[in-house]
C-alpha cells in the first residue's frame, strides 16, 4: 500500500467538525467520499487533529493507504479540488515516509485565535472571529499568557472530567502570542505540543475574561492549580479558532 | 428636518448592490426597511457610492432626513444592528453639519482589492479574495500602477460608452500601492478623487493581466491613450472589491 500525505484547508461553518458522524456532514466523510470517488477504493483517512464543530483549518494535515501506485500528487490535488465543496481545499499531495502517522508523528500544533472587541464586528470577521465587545487590557492578558504557558497539568482548561478520557493532563504550551491586527480586533497564537479537549477555546476564554476584567489576573496560578474546569473563564466560541499548522520532527507541511 | 450621517460596513455577497431594485435584496432597501421600522416614518437613503452587486463596504457612508429631534445615536446604532441581518452593520451615527450630502459633498474614495494567487485559495478567503491563479509579476504590477495613476481620461477603464453617461472621463487617481500580505496574496488599495463605472474593477483586472503577461507592460500607455475599454483588462469579479473610506472636507469617519 502507498502512503499519501496531504495538507488541507476548511472552512468549518458548515461541519460538525473532522470526525464523520451520523448527525451531519463533516470534514473527514466529505473528503473521503471524494477520494473513493476519484481512488475508486475504499478509503480511510487519519488526521492530526479532529477538529470540533465550525471550527476551521489552515493546515490540518490527513493521510491514507492506498492500492493505486500510479497517483500523480499534483494530479490528484486538482482533481479534488474540482470535486470538492469550496470550503473544504487540498493544499498539498505528496508521498511521505511509508510509516508515516499524521497523528502518532506529530510533535506539536499551531492553533489561531481571532477576536473582534469592537461595539461592533465588521461583517466581513463574522464567520472567522469571535465579537467579544469589551474594553480588552491587552497587557493583562499576555501576562495571564505568560503565567498559563509551559509544561503543567492543563485539567482546569479540559471540558472531559479529570481520568475520564486522558491517562494524564500534563502538556505543554511552547508559545502565547497576542498579535494586535487592528485597532478593534487580534489574534492569539497558540503552539504546543498537545492540546486536551477544547483546551484551546478555555485557555482563549479565560485569557478574554482577564482583559475584559471578569478574572482578575493574579487568580490564574489558582486557576492552573486547581485542576478544576469551573474555575477557568468560559469555552470561546469554535468560530474563531482556525488550525493553523501542524508540525513534524522531518518535515513541515506549510 | 435633521441629517443623521452613519458609517456602515457590509459583507455585499448575498446583495445586488446598494441600489434599491425590483430584482433582489440590496443594501439601501435593507437598511431603509429598518430604520422605517425603529423611527416609524419614510426614509430616504443616499450613500457615498453605489457599489456593484457582490461589492463589499467597510466604510460606507450614508445619510438621511428624520423629523425626529430625539435621536440618541448610539442607541440608534444598536438598534439598527439588533434589527439588522449580520452581513450589514452600522458602525458609526453621528450629527453632521445640516447640510452634509454624502454624494455631493465627498472629495474621494479609497477602495481595497484582494487577489490570491496561489494555485488553490484558501476557503477563509474565497467571499472576499479573487483566485486569479498565475504566477505574478508584482514589479510590473506596480510600474503598470505608477502609468496608471494621476490624472486622466479613464475611458479605458469604464463599462459605459464613452459620453453615454458621464459629461467627461476625466478622473485622478491619487495611489494605487499593491501590498503583500502573505506570499501567496496581495491587496491592491486604490484612492482617487472619482471613479467611473467598474473603473476600480477593470483597473485591477489590467494591473493583473499586466503582472501575469497576458497584457506587456510597455501597453499600458496606449491602452490608456485609445480611450477604447476593449483594449484594457478583464473587469475582476466584484466579491475581491472593498469600498474601504470615503473622504470629506472637514471630517472622515472610520
Amino acid at each position: 500500500m502507498h502512503n499519501v500525505k496531504m495538507l488541507i484547508a476548511y472552512d468549518g461553518s458548515a461541519y460538525l467538525g473532522w470526525q464523520k458522524t451520523s448527525m451531519g456532514p463533516s470534514i473527514e466523510e466529505t473528503l473521503q467520499q471524494v477520494l473513493e470517488q476519484i481512488l475508486q477504493e475504499p478509503i480511510a483517512l487519519q488526521a492530526a487533529s479532529r477538529t470540533d464543530a465550525g471550527v476551521h483549518a489552515r493546515g490540518q494535515v490527513v493521510n491514507f493507504l492506498t492500492s493505486k501506485g500510479n497517483i500523480q500528487p499534483n494530479r490528484l490535488r486538482i482533481s479534488l479540488n474540482s470535486l470538492l465543496p469550496k470550503d473544504l481545499v487540498v493544499l498539498q499531495v505528496e508521498f511521505p515516509d511509508p510509516s508515516f502517522h499524521p497523528t502518532l508523528d506529530c510533535i506539536g500544533k499551531e492553533y489561531h485565535y481571532d477576536i473582534c472587541y469592537g461595539t461592533a464586528q465588521l461583517p466581513q470577521h463574522r464567520f472567522y472571529s469571535w465579537h467579544y465587545p469589551h474594553r480588552l487590557d491587552l497587557s493583562a492578558m499576555r501576562e495571564a499568557a505568560e503565567k498559563i504557558k509551559g509544561e503543567r497539568d492543563f485539567s482546569s482548561f479540559c471540558n472531559f472530567k479529570k481520568n475520564a478520557h486522558y491517562k494524564h493532563c500534563k502538556r505543554e504550551i511552547h508559545t502565547i502570542e497576542i498579535i494586535e491586527i487592528d485597532s478593534e480586533r487580534i489574534c492569539l497564537k497558540i503552539s504546543g505540543n498537545n492540546f486536551l479537549y477544547k483546551m484551546v477555546r478555555n485557555i482563549v476564554g479565560t485569557i478574554a475574561y482577564v482583559g475584559s476584567g471578569k478574572i482578575p489576573l493574579k487568580e490564574i496560578p489558582a486557576i492552573l492549580s486547581s485542576q478544576d474546569r469551573t474555575q477557568a473563564g468560559m469555552t470561546a466560541p469554535a468560530h474563531g479558532l482556525t488550525l493553523h499548522r501542524v508540525f513534524y520532527e522531518f518535515s513541515i507541511l506549510s
